[in-house]
């Protein structure tokens, strides 16, 4: 390796330092500790590694960074600013204020060069596997000889906080597990918590760790940027295993009297401090100071990334010359488009009952071919999500060529991975687990929303019909819960078709996750239109001038059916809502869903195999809603659904006493 | 060590493998594996060691013991009804049937000697970390010279999946790191799950990373009792360390064509190869056949532990003449009562605004002094959670005279630990950590609601109120997604009376668990009354003949009140009700919530700085709710409270708007 320019070096990270306390200063609110502590790390990794274009954020080969510690946020900030990134100083003085594009955690979508969504700790770590897998996992698709057309790395800065959250041990097990040697972790190593010491709470050994997921660790001294840079070309090296640099800092480095304890953590250095470190650290007074030099040496990383840009694109087009199949290929996966075709027809039999899990794989395994993106996968339960695809092989340590990943019982990596794969560009994930888990995985859910991540969840045995393993694993409160997520669309179908319509849903939901809640048990073909179930609800049985409406998702659907003929022999008029999106359904226009549920008829009973909270939005004071407020119960299916009344006879005697209630 | 009568361990293993297979094939449901598999350990450990009464399952210091792999649940039922517990035959001939002692997975409360509610992986092993605290906290507070009153040990059956969760890594990294000796994990190191091998997607090095966490790790042969035998006695021999044994097992031990395959795992052998594997086994074909040696076997260790009992009865006798102060407090922590007052004129400046973190804080240090069972803690944010209590020190690595726990940033293994110290008994645990991140601990709260688990979570930044961290650490949908578990009790209060109201139901509540919502920012000091909040929801501000009612929680509630006198000077009379818990008051007579929220006013604004779904519940149809159905943004609070329409005029816009619609 050449010579490094140590003073270049450290005057650019005393400039990233001074951006970082004077903006956490001004917006009175922030966290200088990280940034101050790892400037070091971060100044030698942009500037001697990290191949990226300022000019053109979304360069798929890019090289990807995730800062798992998002509340060093300005860290971040200040190196996308530096090194040339649509990010002026003014943002950077705006730090944490309303509507600027720096706000008080990193967040994708709104600042040029974020790669993802972070703060809540260890996500962004699983982030990075999922990354890392996506690269290995395109590189395998479309690479050819001489055209390593994806051969990019996966950097992150984690804390002692991403990984003692448990998502950490389930992320990085796997990808050791994998081999994920293009994987580098840059372990900030600072011994300090917002209680204080971390050995108030931590003295594992982690590199020892680390070492025993099959990675590849190293130490090195944070502050000395020989030291880091020769620990990242070690890194960089070892290609078969993901690597971990325990990089040992000072949290609120240069700090005179904070440095090393936990008031530099989360909260402003204070006017005094920030001028005393300042000295101490030999930077000019000046609020936003930035030496020229620093610009220069990080804008230099960036040019060299924009040139190995340019020179990718002339492989591209050569590429695409030679191998028109890999890049039509190519481009059908980055592009995500979908135009799927389904014959129900051929794939399910009408008179036949069949689970929605069935149902679901056998939907999933006619779009698979025509979705090359789709990466598939379950946390250990493959055979009963059926999750599957036929004639694909698993992803594996050194072979990538499958489309399943063997998740493990690991939910929450599930998750922080998929949304690490979405975000890359290229793949559609999918994962399966039993919906009662959705709770292991609920912190990634809620990021995918956030995120806008297009990560497809399929949870089966969505209610007390998982019958004998009992309450603790028979959901009642999910379906309401994952409801509650912002940007999270929740579908459970009835049947077959609604189940076909979930999917295609799903697909064309590129905006945020879809979560689909699939029966264990068999349910009856109900119905032949895939357009209305597509609207979220929509009339699936009716009577003229009904007096009661019975609205149901799912395995219930057919209990309203039950209770409406029930209902008819006692001349009762009654219409059933099938309604397996609330999500889908509210995005309708006014019109359609007054044609649906019209304001002038109150009688209104929901149906549901879970807790009520939720559907008093459908019908309201003066309906009446048959769900279970209390945990399941271990027996088979059929016993648990008729002594806990969900049934047919309980719809029709709520829907009796609302009309007597209104009479 | 005398020598082991090996011919009686086999016949009692087999006898728990016939039962286990007979129950499953006969509930034509369950998971013959884990019981086949194990058999041999647990026979070890429950004939040699483990120390328990059978006739009396809650004798404070008998040695625990967690089945964490719970769906192996029928070695469990099998061990107690050999061991003379009340547990007999049929209930075992009984498995998985509804009103049945013997679950799909293992459920306290329902069945005598089991010890938690197990199923979902990697909640026992933690619940084990909490009784292991639990007992060494207990043993600090009530043990004299010559007086062990508490000295017993915790064990633990794990699987794979156990180990592979998230949750494992936190606990078992604190369980290392507080040095808890006591704590014995027999780990079913059986190379099988779900979708196969383990090597489809494990393949750490699980005792280094144990040693890594500070553990003393071994191995034994799991079908060799000699050697586990020699295990478990190194184990206990070792005091300073948890320890963690890898039992190498087969999986569906004894079945010729399942063992050691992913069928082995969770559906019935089938009547042939149950009728294969009990040849194998030298078994009479005989459906649930019990060998008499096998009784005796695991009876004389029940017997042996019924002695030590008695023992321990002339023990506590001595104890409560020498320490009778000693016996108060041991038998106020045991029996958790609290006969708490409160002088909220002295804790409390009326003029004064101030958050409800810190009025928990407060009332909090009033309250710990007269509750001595409750133990506290935070997954680091101690000093934003305000859980710390004055003059109290650390729970340590040999020292636990402290009174609070630092849990470190792991929130799941918080829940889980809080878990089991509240099952031990003797313990009241709360533990603090932000609202959002409630979605991290989520499986073990739900776990606590099952369980009826007297936890109290102190659920601080509890909405758009948290201001510049933004939306990853910005609520919006917990409040409602915590309600929709059942038995959990969520309040929010409005103010310090309502808070210290608060406290006092979450004390109250020994059925369940109970979540404090507490706000980041000040709010003013609404009201005096401490029993109307109490109720749940209460009429803070009434007008003569409202013809609007405004509803609202926590820091909205002022809101409602700015907003009725906007209202007001229009001339609309407005009703304000404060709902600081939905629970509590859906808990109070039928008459008194329509004194509240009477049937005729259809006129009703909720307003809660958070998702609407589930306010429907108290406006209808007609009504209208003031909230927030998108995340949030960085920003100081009170602009982002204004940005998203969270104000006092919007409160009177929607209420304008509602009677407009209404007249």
């Amino acid at each position: 390796m050449s010579e490094y320019p140590l003073q270049t070096h450290t005057l650019t990270a005393n400039t990233i330092r001074g951006l970082a306390m004077d903006a956490v200063q001004r917006a009175n609110s922030g966290h200088p500790g990280l940034p101050l502590g790892m400037a070091d790390v971060a100044v030698v990794l942009w500037s001697q590694f990290l191949t990226h274009n300022p000019a053109d954020p979304e360069w798929i080969n890019r090289d990807r960074f995730f800062l798992s510690a998002g509340h060093g946020s300005m860290l971040l900030y200040s190196l996308l600013h530096l090194s040339g990134y649509d990010l002026p100083l003014e943002d950077l003085q705006n730090f944490r204020q309303w509507g600027s594009r720096t706000p008080g955690h990193p967040e994708i979508h709104l600042t040029p060069g974020v790669e993802t969504t972070t703060g809540p700790l260890g996500q962004g770590l699983s982030n990075a596997v999922g990354s890392a897998i996506a690269e290995r996992w395109l590189a395998a698709r479309v690479n050819r000889p001489e055209f390593p057309l994806i051969d990019h790395h996966t950097y992150v800065i984690a804390s002692d906080g991403d990984l003692m959250e448990g998502i950490s041990h389930e992320a990085c097990s796997l990808a050791g597990h994998l081999g994920l040697g293009r994987l580098i972790v840059l372990y900030d190593d600072n011994g300090i918590t917002i209680d204080g010491k971390t050995d108030l709470s931590f003295s594992e050994d982690v590199l020892k760790r680390f070492d025993a997921y099959g990675w590849h660790t190293s130490h090195a001294d944070g502050h000395d940027p020989e030291a880091v840079r020769a620990a990242i070309a070690a890194a960089l090296a070892e290609t078969e295993r993901p690597s971990i640099i325990a990089c040992r800092t000072t949290i609120g480095f240069g700090s005179p009297n904070k440095a090393n304890t936990a008031k530099a953590h989360g909260e402003p250095l204070g006017v005094d401090e920030v001028r005393l470190t300042k000295e101490k650290l030999g930077l000019p007074a000046e609020e936003f100071y930035v030496a020229a030099e620093a610009r220069e040496f990080l804008g230099a990383g960036g040019r060299a990334g924009a040139q190995k840009h340019a020179a990718w694109a002339t492989l591209w087009e050569e590429y695409s010359q030679q191998y028109p199949d890999g890049a039509e290929l190519f481009r059908l996966m980055l592009a995500g488009e979908a135009d799927v075709s389904l014959d129900l027809a051929e794939l399910f039999d009408p008179a036949k009952s069949i689970a929605t899990r069935v149902a679901s794989g056998v939907v999933l395994n006619a779009i698979a071919p025509q979705v090359p993106a789709l990466l598939g996968g379950s946390a250990d339960l493959t055979p009963s999500n059926k999750t599957d695809l036929k004639g694909e092989g698993d992803l594996r340590r050194g072979d990538f060529s499958g489309r399943y990943i063997r998740y493990g019982i690991r939910e929450h990596a599930m998750g922080g991975i998929m949304n690490g794969m979405a975000l890359h560009g290229g793949v559609r994930p999918y994962g399966g687990t039993f919906l009662v888990f959705s709770d292991y995985m609920r912190p990634s859910i809620r990021l995918a929303a956030i995120m806008e991540a297009a990560a497809i969840y399929v949870f089966t045995h969505d209610s007390i019909g998982v019958g004998e393993d009992g309450p603790t694993h028979q959901p009642v409160e999910h379906l309401m819960a994952l409801r509650a997520i912002p940007n999270l669309t929740v579908i459970r179908p009835a049947d077959p078709t609604e189940t076909a319509a979930a999917w295609l849903a799903a697909l064309e939901n590129k905006k945020g996750p879809t979560a689909l809640a699939l029966t264990r048990q068999n349910l009856p073909n109900l119905n032949g239109t895939i357009g209305d179930a597509l609207r979220g609800g929509y009339v699936l049985a009716d009577a003229d001038d009904p007096q009661v409406i019975l609205i149901a998702t799912g395995s219930e659907v057919q209990l309203a059916l039950g209770a409406r003929d029930i209902l008819a022999r006692e001349g009762i008029a009654a219409r059933v809502v099938s309604l397996p999106s609330f999500e889908l359904f509210q995005a309708q226009p006014e019109e359609y869903r007054e044609s649906v549920l019209p304001r002038g008829i109150r009688a209104r009973v929901s149906v549901e195999a879970g807790v009520t909270e939720g559907w008093e939005r459908f019908v309201g004071l003066d309906g009446a809603s048959v769900g279970i407020n209390r945990f399941g119960a271990s027996a088979p299916y059929e016993v648990v659904f008729r002594e806990l009344g969900i049934t047919a006879e309980a719809v029709a005697e709520a829907a009796r006493a609302v009309l007597a209630r209104l009479r």
